[in-house]
C-alpha cells in the first residue's frame, strides 16, 4: 500500500512544500520547492502565486492527502491575520482538489522526525534529509514542509497499527 | 462616469458582500447577500464556497473593484488566523479577476457612513439602507459589505475632488 502526501509549510514570504511517499513501511522522496513572494508582489498577486502554485504541484504530484503546518501565535494577531490568508489559499488549493487535511503543531513534528519536541531548525533539517536519504542541506522551509508530510505518515501509520492491534489487550476492561 | 464595487465583510461564519455603483454623484445599490457556512462544513468546503461564491458574484455583476472591511483583533490571535483565512481567499478571487483592492476599517466606514466612527451596527444599517434608497432592515453582514463599498466610493470620490483642485490655493507654498 502506497501513499502520498503534500506537506505545506505556509508563510508569508517564503511558503515551503514537499511531496513524500511511503511504500509499505519505506518513505521516499519526490520534490521539494520553495514558493516564493517578491517584495513588489501585493497581497492578492502573492496570494494568487501561492495558490497556483500549489494547484500545479498537485497536478504534477497528485498526492492524495495534504499536511499542514499549525501555527500558534502569542498576542500578535496582524501576523496571524496574514498567515491566515496564506493558509487559506492552501486550505482551498486542497479542497478544489478533494485532498483531505491534516495539521500538526511544531512539537508535533519535531517529536515525530528528531523525538524531541524542543530541537532546533538545524535538527528537523539533518533529519529530514537523512530519513529521506536525500544528500546535502534543505532549505529551512523546505525541510519543515518534508517534516510535516512524514509527521503525519508516521502518525497515521502508527495509528493504524493502533487501532489495527489484537483486541485481547483492552477486551478485560 | 461610472464606478462599480464590490463590498465584503468577510466572517468565518457568514460574508456579506454588497455591489454598488456610484454614476455622477449618486449612489445605485445593484445586489447584495450573504455566504453563509453551514455547521457541517470543514474549513476546505468552507473556503472553497466563500471562493467560489464570490467568483460567480464577480461573474454576474462585473464590479471593477472590491472593498475590505479590515479587522483589528486585540489579542485574538486564533480568530485573526481563522478570519485571515477567508480574507485569503477573497483577495485570490479579487487578484484572478483583476480587481484592485481597498481596505478600510470599521471606525473609517462609520465615518463615512453614519459620520461618527463609534456609530452602532443599527445605525449604519439603516443610513446604508438610506443611501442606496432600501426599504425594510438590512441583514447586518450584508449592510457592513455595501458600507464598505460605499466608504471608498466616498473616499476616492473626495480624494479625487482635492487632487483636481485648482492649484492656486497651494502654489504660494
Amino acid at each position: 500500500m502506497s501513499r502520498r502526501v503534500l506537506g505545506v509549510d505556509p508563510g508569508t514570504v517564503c511558503t515551503g512544500w514537499g511531496v513524500v511517499e511511503m511504500v509499505g513501511g519505506s518513505l521516499f522522496h519526490l520534490a521539494h520547492g520553495t514558493i516564493r513572494s517578491s517584495a513588489n508582489d501585493g497581497p492578492g498577486s502573492r496570494l494568487r502565486r501561492i495558490h497556483s502554485e500549489l494547484q500545479k504541484i498537485i497536478a504534477a504530484h497528485e498526492p492524495r492527502e495534504m499536511s499542514l503546518e499549525r501555527v500558534f501565535f502569542g498576542r500578535n494577531s496582524q501576523s496571524a491575520l496574514k498567515l491566515g490568508e496564506v493558509r487559506g489559499v492552501a486550505l482551498l488549493a486542497a479542497a478544489e482538489n478533494d485532498l483531505p487535511v491534516h495539521e500538526y503543531s511544531s512539537a508535533e513534528i519535531k517529536l515525530a522526525i528528531v523525538g524531541y519536541g524542543q530541537a532546533t531548525k538545524e535538527q528537523v533539517q539533518k533529519m529530514v534529509a537523512f530519513l529521506l536519504k536525500l544528500p546535502g542541506r534543505l532549505p529551512g522551509d523546505a525541510a519543515d514542509a518534508l517534516g510535516t508530510a512524514i509527521c503525519y505518515l508516521h502518525q497515521s501509520t502508527f495509528r493504524g497499527r493502533v487501532e489495527g492491534a489484537p483486541r485481547e489487550k483492552t477486551a478485560s476492561r
